[in-house]
């Protein structure tokens, strides 16, 4: 692939208009897209396939410090040419021969949430009349290749993200890599000293490191409005985060909306009419995300963290005993009577439909077994079934059916580490998602993905546990696939997740408790794993959560020092 | 005292009406004010002096967990009886004979704050037209009995808050405790089922534990908009904090625009039109606390700390030496030059006026002898004075000047720990501020209160240092009169002050982060040294967090739960 980092080099030398269809050959060629601004100027944002070489990284660090991009890119060079950018006259456009065009919403809706960004902040008072450089950059022309381009369907953990977008042309195989593509392109652009947007002359082929880039956010201990939730994926975008992990109910409280089982949030939320996220609150939270790249994976976690499911549903936690008589409390899910599989059974067929995403997310952590041994039904069923005295074995016979009937829904599952480390029967696309910090966390993805396992990790990205100073470092510096093993097993990492818990956490402080603290995160699941100076990050992360600031999200200072536009919020 | 409580129980089995001069009589004979609701109903917020007894704690605690207060009242009685109160009948009017009326504009202000507290988030859709019901508050009559009401003074450490405020009569000798008074009369209002604000019949009795209750703020390290320091004032005003200690500029940045030396800011604030205070900046906030009874104190930290004085006044800093050439950088205040003094002079000539309150904060902290030790002409001076090696004795020289450049000002001062330990030569009436956490900073307060200085704490009340999990609680255990010394050396202890230091914070986060952790520190500086249970404190203080959040502060949680009306904004 080095060979077409130059080709694109030299194109940039090369006269800007004319060299669309060429470069899109040769970008169909190989899966790679060159773009070429009809007009004074010649930007490349070129997309590149995952397996290619890694070009020149000592100049790419250097230039690191300049401009400011955050994840950085896999490749890029730019030089001291600039274009200027008239908020009048700038336009985002569909290239001539893009299989999508001004009826794809996605794009539109992209195309709108990136002029303001780059525009909106500037030009607030009217459109100034300036004379026209001859530098100007008037159109980025967006280039979708593929025959399908993906415009009304779901980012997907298979779509193919490594052969993405370019600009001045930004050409991508699909209409989410435009998306991403629009990021970078914005990053790119600059204020100079007279107010005008500048951007300069610059090659970028990129695509992710690992295809599972996570936030889990959870509005059980504490709801979510759902404005805190559309904020937070706005964030996400500009981060290149592409999975919200939706830990949507827990023991605390069930505000997800069922409409086959009303009665869990009707007794089981907070509150049932302004605690709650009804279908059309979560169809906005998939249809936001969507327009993003971003998937939705909704948790659903049983047997444990259920208490507050039991509110709604007679039946469906074990009464737990005290000697010889009921205490009136309940455990997790009960294990052995039918109903509960009915129940799961009609509970998952909503689920798989409600949400979009290829996988669910089942659960399956910390069982507290206390409860079950108490129940003298239990205990007679554990003979029954010749399970001793291990209760983990009667986990595993729940998991197992539970799997079975979320099998039937044709859906995929994640599950949390405790279901592989009880030998559950898993199949061979289960993912399996790393958690505890003891034992460490490294030997479990070592005997996850010996077993054949994807795997995906979040134990040193608990991003609701805070210390005092610059935490965001430990943070930077974990490599989901720093483990021992083979090549082969780390081909089995597909990325990891940053965890915000809500013990702690409500809509008073998640964003500033959040960002750019999992930009940390971002970065390490997007950049090539080479890329881990912390004095190079520092400064661009800096500069990065300045943009955010700007874009009125408040993500909180990383040190000392002050942003050109601060935060005007309270 | 404690028979003016029983006083005022039995005046609540009267009937309401009429009871005014009586009581207004009773009060002035006492410095005790008790107030009775001109309408259908009687409740009582009576005021007391500091050295009353306190009555019937046990009840008080069973009492907390039903109403709300935040921190507690030193006494108060309540009972089941309840007022409702109508958004469009309700009034606080100004009682006969109170010597402040409507043209109070302190008053006015805060009639309109808490009226907008009680019922602006509740009746946003018109005036309701509902029955009158016979139950009903119509009235809160504010009775000011000073001959000088102090209705445009400035709040000082020595406005007698012994006397305070009483409800409905809401009786004060000054208007600033009627802003107090009014937050108490405004957590009382609670819901009912049916959305209708209800007050019980109450009768309370209340003043400070300490008259010093501290928020620092630090607009150095980050600049802090105007809005989010008023924003806090707010808060402050919601947890009777009644000084705000305003870490203004220090090395990172110095926002403050001096009129007599411009070059201060232009050169050393982080930009000079927008991250920089003006003089209606400063006199606003002013302005803003005093109609909250709050404090202003300023700190101008010298002689250490002074990084970004140097880069607008030239030789103010000493020039350190790198063997016998200088370096080119800048160590402490050059404390050997006349022009040192002469700048001092000039500068808090200014400040003195800029800044009402009678204190003014000098900082003298962490001074690093290194850059002196390095400086041929400070080591001659030296010499030439006798101090040997002993460079403390050099701070002290010019603490010395500085504070009697200061006291020719007519101000009192207030230092940091340090300036004290050097046994800089101190005014009698200087307040010595501890916050060193080693040594142990309970043998600090002994030291100082044994020299027989006035104190205050801050050393376990740093809230920029986070951790995980319920920290408020060891903010809230920890006592500033828990140290081994007499009586004498106890009253002493004017209080204390949460600081929030501004390394990690700036507008994102500030607000979650210092609310409702100080809220810890407001109890503790205002209750009585025996409201201590942590059980009952995190009932009360979920409710009063829960009530800034309708407020529309953004205080994070304490734990897992919800408010009835949550954080709306991001």
């Amino acid at each position: 692939m080095t060979s077409l980092i130059h080709d694109a080099s030299a194109a940039l030398t090369e006269r800007p208009s004319g060299h669309t269809s060429q470069l899109s050959e040769q970008g169909k060629a190989v899966r790679m897209r060159a773009l070429t601004l009809l007009g004074l100027g010649t930007l490349f944002l070129t997309t590149s396939c995952k397996d290619s070489h890694i070009d020149n990284l000592e100049e790419r660090s250097r230039l690191s410090d300049e401009v400011s991009l955050w994840p950085l890119p896999q490749q890029f060079q730019t030089s001291p040419v600039a274009f200027k950018l008239s908020a009048s006259r700038f336009k985002i456009v569909h290239a001539p021969g893009s299989t999508a065009g001004p009826s794809c919403s996605l794009l539109q809706n992209a195309f709108r949430r990136y002029f303001k960004y780059i525009f909106g902040y500037v030009n607030e008072q009217g459109q100034p009349r300036s004379r026209v450089f001859d530098s100007e950059l008037r159109e980025l022309q967006v280039l979708i290749t593929s025959t399908d381009p993906e415009c009304d369907a779901y980012p997907s953990l298979k779509t193919d993200e490594s052969c993405k977008f370019a600009v001045v042309f930004l050409t991508a195989f699909v209409v989410v890599f435009v998306v991403l593509g629009l990021e970078t392109f914005s990053q790119l652009v600059y204020e100079d000293d007279y107010g005008v947007n500048n951007i300069n002359k610059t090659s970028i082929l990129d695509y992710p490191r690992f295809s599972h880039r996570g936030i889990l956010l959870d509005t059980s201990r504490h709801y979510l409005p759902l404005k805190v939730i559309l904020a937070n994926l706005e964030v996400m975008a500009m981060n290149k985060f592409n999975v919200f992990h939706w830990h949507i109910v827990d023991d605390s409280s069930f505000p997800f909306l069922s409409r086959t089982f009303p009665n869990l949030s009707q007794q089981g939320a907070y509150h049932p009419y302004t605690h709650v996220y009804t279908p059309v609150d979560v169809k906005s939270v998939i249809e936001f995300a969507r327009m993003r790249g971003i998937r939705v994976i909704a948790e659903f976690d049983t047997p444990g963290h259920t208490q507050s499911w039991g509110k709604g549903q007679t039946d469906l936690l074990t009464p737990c005993y005290s000697g010889s008589s009921p205490s009136g409390t309940f455990g997790p899910v009960n294990p052995i009577l039918n109903s509960t599989y009915d129940f799961m059974t009609s509970f998952f067929k909503e689920i798989s439909s409600v949400f979009a995403d290829a996988y669910i997310h089942l659960g399956g952590d910390e069982v507290d077994f206390s409860c079950w041994k108490s129940n003298p039904d239990i205990q007679k069923f554990m003979e029954q079934q010749g399970f001793g005295q291990d209760y983990s074995k009667l986990e595993s016979y729940y998991i197992q059916r539970l799997l079975d009937i979320v099998s039937s829904t044709k859906k995929g599952y994640m599950v949390w580490q405790e279901v592989f480390d009880n030998e559950v029967k898993l199949k061979g696309d289960t993912q399996i998602h790393v958690w505890k910090m003891n034992p460490q966390y490294q030997d479990e993805m070592a005997r996850v993905t010996a077993a054949g396992f994807h795997t995906l990790l979040s134990s040193p990205w608990y991003l609701n546990r805070i210390s005092y100073g610059q935490d965001w470092q430990d943070i930077y510096r974990v490599d989901p696939q720093s483990f021992n093993g083979t090549p082969e097993q780390k081909k089995l990492v597909i990325g990891g997740e940053a965890c915000l818990w809500g013990e702690y956490v409500d809509a008073t402080n998640l964003t500033p408790r959040l960002w750019p603290r999992a930009s940390a995160v971002a970065e390490r699941l997007w950049s090539d794993e080479n890329v881990k100076d912390i004095g190079s990050a520092y400064s661009r992360l800096e500069k990065h959560r300045c943009h955010m600031v700007r874009r009125g999200i408040p993500a909180e200072p990383l040190f000392v020092g002050h942003c050109g536009h601060e935060y005007s919020g309270l």
